[in-house]
């Protein structure tokens, strides 16, 4: 926090706010091994409730943790001719261990399934033990050459599911249940609306057969692929010769998929929300939802003034309207030496929802008064009922911070356009998200990439079902 | 669980009991890359609510988390001589990444105080940006030639606390409250005692000035080193120029300190409390603390018996005695084509430490009947006030396990040894744990080693403080 120097503004370079922004609210810093990034506190208590808030989803569809090794024979890679296609050219590979050179090098996981699907093939009978719906929480290495900081590192950490079935319609129906899931995490906890659908088959994950993901706008007017769900079909199982006898004792290949979400997702919600002023956090995932800055004139209303500043706290996180175990998350400022200007715009950077501010006046008046991170709107509060007053607001902003980023997308967003020299000026224009038609052609697919840089992000549910 | 054939037994060969306890109970099995294991759901459950527990004290206790690379410069690991010293035969290097040969192999963390200390000296400045309190739960990876699932693998799982402080007395009282936390959670949730205190020169960590532990017996009367907590002085800080400004404007290294459990935990808990019907586990952990199996004597009575099973179990999720964020956590084994005996013997096998039946008698009397599988102590429950029941039995269950393993401990454990003779006969013999003398000098400790193999695990808190 000790560079004073102004932000660059979004406008003025989206691309250099975006880095400046997430290593002055120590969301991250760069590591010394080039690609590879430090996830900071403040960045990692929300990937903390981003993770709480997913696992929890993930248990109450039914779906359990494990943890498989990170080291994987490269020889497993190959198995899968579209798998090895798309990821040998990213992998890190371990050479020596324990002082010795390796008979069969290593590879350093860039994702899991043909370690888990080995495994699931020595676990799995009959039908009796299937489904499995594993999910496992772990970092993985990609060899990225050009990397950003959270959207695209050499190692990401993320939570990658892995399921096996009896039939083709379970996976499927799988792939869609964690779809949803997907999407209902993106908007109710990030505040960030996204398209749900198909992805087309050029832009398909190696070894799938179908994938599904959620994309959502940032404030560039790109798209960002935040999570993906695939329909594996029995690519895998029958590479790694995972069976099972069926119910008529016949003998069959299980049905797959897999899905996943990365620290991506911090980045996502940073450029889904943030100003030039710094990150702008939903409620639901700040690891601080309120701030307290007492504010005292001279030394000898220190004391008073922090002591009303704990006294408030401890009446907000003493509440229990919210239930037991979601208590307001609620931190004082009552640094010394320090002006209540400069810790304003530290938390601001830092994008903490809402803060309070007691001063003398305040307290005479008994009410608190209060300051919106997102629109920067300040109003008193009552100080009698404060808790339920501040849970209200911090509700209300975590729903303002989702209308605005689906107006945003809206505005960006043009629907039935069926020329192609419409489509190319809206292109070479503000760009943003168009729903056009596509004859299915790949051809025409890379065509209109080359000629405008435009990937077809998703074909929507609305369109295949 | 399709494997009938009986255990062997704890008193025939600890090792194989263990390992077979491990895999059948399905808390683990071995993978593909030799020395590397997978952790199934079984034993991810336990090792999920270790961490919850850690995490919380850990939290509760002013730390936080984050994420450093699990990749490491070759360079930094030899910037301080005894950890190059320690960790140099241990280390597994990539050499290659993205198809090309790297410029420096990289290695991959054996533990992470090199390229955390190197980014604490790039945020510290001065007083007032210590401490840093900063804890990752992480992989890390130690090429061992002899490993043993849980206890000793290629990849593990752990917890490492880094902090940084500004004078030596800080850093060493870090270190003591994290070697107290340790230790209740071994007590209180593991219900494993242990015994605390300091390390011997040369048993202590690569790079420390003291390394503080927890001992543990297991139930062969060996020790299992279950945690260690590291002053590590300046070493860390000298090595990699972390300097602070001091109030009085002079320049310091600072005070570090470094601490961890792992995975081992949960083969510590196997091997204090297994027996040879399975593993025990202390319901604190226990992913399901409450099995109820419905019994049925024909198939039109099923419908009616699981009705019944799922509707105790609705009653005791339901009850909030212990708090609403601390709910029961029961399953209903409502399978059908399998005897209600080989029910409980694979819950049994898994460690779930109450079993509750209930039949049509258990109806008729208005009772549900339950077994311990700790005792083996069976009773019949009042159906009415069954939640508040079960707790309390769950609560006895707890600390009866940490009675029991007391016991056994105090039971192998020989006070006030003074003359060598008598040492080397307990040691010939069945061994345990002997308080003994020592004038501190490492070529007895040396020789007591080789003749005896005798280790000393532990100098108890009283003989230093």
């Amino acid at each position: 926090m000790s560079d004073d120097k102004k932000l660059t503004t979004r406008a003025d370079d989206f691309s250099a706010w975006y880095n400046e922004v997430v290593l002055r609210s120590e969301l991250a810093d760069y590591s010394p091994v080039k690609g590879s990034m430090v996830i900071r506190p403040n960045g990692y208590g929300i990937w903390e409730r981003m993770q709480r808030a997913l696992d929890d989803m993930f248990k109450a569809s039914g779906h359990v943790n494990a943890y498989f090794p990170l080291f994987i024979p490269q020889s497993f890679i190959a198995k899968e001719a579209k798998h090895v296609e798309g990821f040998a050219p990213e992998l890190a590979i371990v050479t020596h261990g324990g002082g010795k050179e390796l008979e069969e090098p290593l590879v350093v996981r860039p994702t899991s399934e043909t370690i888990i699907y080995h495994m699931y093939a020595k676990w799995v009978q009959s039908y009796r033990d299937l489904p499995i719906l594993i999910n496992q929480w772990a970092n993985v290495v990609r060899w990225e050459m050009r990397t950003r900081l959270f959207l695209r590192t050499l190692e990401f950490l993320w939570q990658e599911g892995h399921t096996a079935h009896a039939t083709h319609d379970e996976a499927e129906a799988e792939a869609i249940t964690i779809l949803g899931i997907y999407r209902k995490f993106a908007e109710e906890w990030m505040a960030m609306p996204v398209l749900t659908g198909l992805k087309s088959d050029n832009e398909r994950f190696a070894g799938a057969l179908r994938t599904y993901c959620i994309e959502a706008m940032m404030q560039d007017r790109k798209a960002l692929q935040a999570g993906t769900s695939h329909n594996l079909g029995q690519n895998f199982s029958k590479a790694f010769d995972l069976k099972f006898q069926t119910e008529t004792g016949t003998e069959e290949f299980a049905w797959n998929t897999s899905w996943g979400v990365s620290t991506r997702m911090v980045g996502g919600l940073v450029m889904t929300h943030g100003d030039d002023s710094g990150i702008v956090t939903p409620p639901r995932l700040a690891p601080i939802e309120v701030v307290i800055v007492p504010i005292w004139k001279t030394n000898d209303d220190r004391a008073g003034m922090v002591e009303a500043a704990m006294k408030l706290k401890a009446e907000l996180t003493d509440w229990t309207g919210r239930g037991e175990s979601d208590r307001l998350r609620v931190h004082v400022d009552a640094r010394d030496g320090i002006r209540s200007g400069a810790k304003y715009y530290e938390w601001e950077m830092r994008g903490v929802p809402l803060r309070l501010e007691l001063g003398a006046k305040d307290l005479e008046k008994q009410s608190v008064f209060s300051a919106r991170r997102d629109t920067r709107v300040k109003a008193p509060i009552p100080r009698a009922g404060a808790p339920a007053a501040v849970a209200d607001l911090l509700k209300t902003i975590q729903s303002d911070l989702f209308a605005a980023a689906l107006a945003r997308r809206e505005a960006a967003t043009i629907r039935g356009v069926t020329e192609y020299g419409q489509f190319k000026e809206i292109m070479a224009g503000d760009g943003g998200f168009v729903y056009a038609g596509w004859n299915g052609d790949p051809a025409v697919e890379a065509r209109v990439k080359e000629e405008t840089k435009a990937t077809i992000r998703v074909i929507p549910d609305a369109e295949f079902r």
